[in-house]
């Protein structure tokens, strides 16, 4: 049963690939010698073979072909970095049917396949390790698999995307415009071409997706989830939100009642004094909430070569350790069985504090007006800003409530657009407080 | 091989014990079918088995007599919570020599005996786990065993002891002094009846011998740390570190250049910005530095019956795990070989920014000596403040300095000393500034 050397396969040499190489070829980290065993990188495959990573590689190990891998009995583990949900779907099959194990970083792939592919795995006895899937370098996936074992989760919720993360602090931070900062973001290689999977919070609920199921044991939910993206997010916005001591993150929340999971991703204001107020830049943070541990919070880079490669790298770790102790699938692809039968709840019945920004004609008798539709949907106020003065234009009217039904909200809302003393579209922003 | 019944007994009913057991016997944690096999906790020992801590037991399970566990061949796993490096050692080895792996919970044990502990346990071939001795219900021993295996670590660092961390808080928030709020901490149960461990840094060193090993590969090194408590900070030098821009905390701090090891524990002065600066009350947070994952954190509650017991019991499913799959020592107790001869560097060696707070008599000339006698030494000055009238009386003088090395910096304050000029003992904290 025990091997002396495990046998590695990169499929996709990209950012992420190059990050993984880079760190597994460093002489410096003597990684065979921590682990007592010989853990090598032994095939790279990629369409492009030509380019240079600045990465000095042996001899013969770059591949177009992945037959050189999928029919290579000596390769134990293939890692998947090709990205998308076509090709690295066919991939992760292939490779798991091959009897191989499958280390991936590819969220949206499990996110999407997840259910198809965890089966397959099960079934053909290997492990699929995704611990690059969230947060980058934070061993999220360990911690929750393992680390809180002996708690029920009854929260996940946090800052899971680094490019949305940028752009709400540099809007904080520089008072400058969505298109304004993702247009720079664009050119310093921190948003894509095309921004709307990082933006609309796509990347960030696919995610969420995973962790709800390792949280709560339900299978991945991903088209059921509620998904908000930054782009509607002003300036004007984030300066109330300051002024009331607020900050204005992407937030990606699962929380369970026992009954019930709320999963939803989408701005949210959170009191600077909260640890999450302040991770800035392209850092992400998670906090989970267990019922014995109570709040733990995790904190690192969310993206990047190096960072992402550490995560890659510790599932290649941890597959190749049970292969050597003969222990494979020691613990499952969720630490858990996933048949929780916890219906997802519907949007309407999720219950938030909430800002909203009205622009209103500046005369007497409008925040009566508007206070008497929130009053009549048991949406009660806790605070309100009216600042300004122009004539015949609008102003804005800022108000802050206490936690109200969503399902009010959106009633209060459309009530509230239909009224004449009010111009343009409502700005709404749920709020959520707490201790940390 | 298999196993389907995994027993554990646990040894030290007191507040961990009373935590770990209240999780492992509530119906709804669902931990066998979470795990697939049955988890039973079989024996509690404990001298005193009457007194109520309001849990409902299985009959017989009480005992006062250890060979109760010692001696049945059916207890795989020992959970030693007694506290203190007398019984629990011997209860330990004995444990170890009767073939049943140990968790512990017990920093002090490990800092002390870990040497010889770990040695019988890698001859018996059981294992010692001890997520519970560090950072209380933070799974920080599996992070950095298994989750950032893929790095040289460069650093670890943080706040490690709530006892201090409330106590330091408390004088920041209220302005308070330090005995003050220690009998108020003792009242509170935050603080023990001898409080020396906690506040004069000891039991966070013996937190950082187990980390620095965890890190570098070092045998644990209790007896080569540096160390200082935090019961010399008064409210006027919290008050100044304000003044500046910084906040006060108990800091454990491990460094690696690669060729020495810095091991260091002392109230430390951190920019307000910094996240460890906003951990605040009996919460723990540590940094995590890798050479590919970059700055990473964790935070969560440092102590506490239900937080540490799970802890506990992450290692106790771990072992479980390892026991079922037949993956005994599957990952090492440090997660690599425990013999990289890097020495500790000397205290004198260390290089660090400084505060310091004068009491000099005011007259004419006073900044010019002291500036002059810390510029001999190589000792640069960041900024000052010198404030206050006081006709014949002493007054504050502050400082900060740029990066020097300690033993410059022991020989100034000795020089300084002795000058006609200065009053009362100088106040030295050491800063330590950071990007987050």
């Amino acid at each position: 049963m025990k091997k002396d050397i495990i046998n590695v396969a990169l499929v996709g040499f990209g950012t992420v690939g190059s990050g993984l190489v880079s760190i597994m070829l460093d002489p410096a980290s003597e990684l065979s010698k921590k682990l007592g065993f010989d853990l090598r990188l032994v095939k790279i495959v990629d369409k492009n073979i030509v380019r240079d990573r600045g990465i000095s590689l042996p001899e013969g190990i770059l591949t177009t072909d992945i037959s050189d891998v999928l029919q290579n009995p000596d390769i134990d583990i293939v890692v998947e970095l090709v990205g998308g949900t076509g090709f690295a779907k066919d991939l992760t099959l292939s490779a798991i049917q091959a009897g191989k194990h499958v280390v991936t970083a590819n969220k949206a792939l499990l996110a999407l396949e997840g259910n198809d592919i965890f089966t397959a795995a099960a079934k053909a006895g290997v492990e699929v390790g995704f611990e690059a899937s969230v947060a980058g370098g934070i061993p999220i996936i360990k911690v929750m698999k393992e680390g809180l074992v002996g708690n029920r989760i009854l929260s996940v919720y946090g800052i899971i995307n680094g490019t949305a993360n940028y752009i709400l602090s540099k809007m904080t931070s520089q008072g400058v415009s969505f298109p304004n900062v993702l247009s720079e973001a664009q050119k310093l290689g921190y948003a894509e071409a095309d921004p709307t999977f990082d933006v609309e919070g796509v990347d960030s609920a696919h995610k969420l997706a995973i962790l709800a199921s390792l949280a709560f044991g339900i299978p991945l939910s991903y088209d059921q989830l509620y998904i908000e993206g930054i782009s509607k997010i002003t300036p004007l916005d984030i300066a109330f939100a300051s002024e009331f001591g607020y900050r204005i993150k992407l937030l990606a929340i699962a929380k369970s009642d026992g009954d019930q999971v709320e999963l939803r991703v989408h701005p949210t204001m959170l009191q600077k004094t909260q640890m999450l107020a302040k991770v800035d830049g392209v850092y992400n943070a998670l906090y989970v909430e267990g019922d014995a541990v109570g709040a733990t919070m995790y904190y690192g880079r969310g993206a990047g070569d190096r960072p992402t490669g550490s995560a890659v790298l510790a599932d290649i770790v941890d597959i190749a350790r049970n292969i050597r102790s003969g222990a494979v699938n020691r613990v499952t692809s969720f630490g858990r069985p996933v048949n929780e039968p916890l219906p997802i709840k519907k949007m309407n019945d999720v219950c938030s504090c909430y800002y909203f920004r009205f622009s209103v004609h500046d005369k007497p008798g409008v925040l009566s007006k508007i206070a008497g539709v929130l009053g009549n949907h048991d949406i009660s106020i806790e605070s309100v800003i009216q600042k300004g003065r122009k004539e015949g234009g609008s102003v804005p009217l800022v108000i802050l409530t206490h936690e109200a039904l969503e399902d009010n909200v959106s009633k209060a809302m459309s009530e509230i657009s239909s009224l004449k003393v009010v111009d343009e579209e409502t700005i709404m922003i749920r709020v959520e407080t707490g201790e940390n």
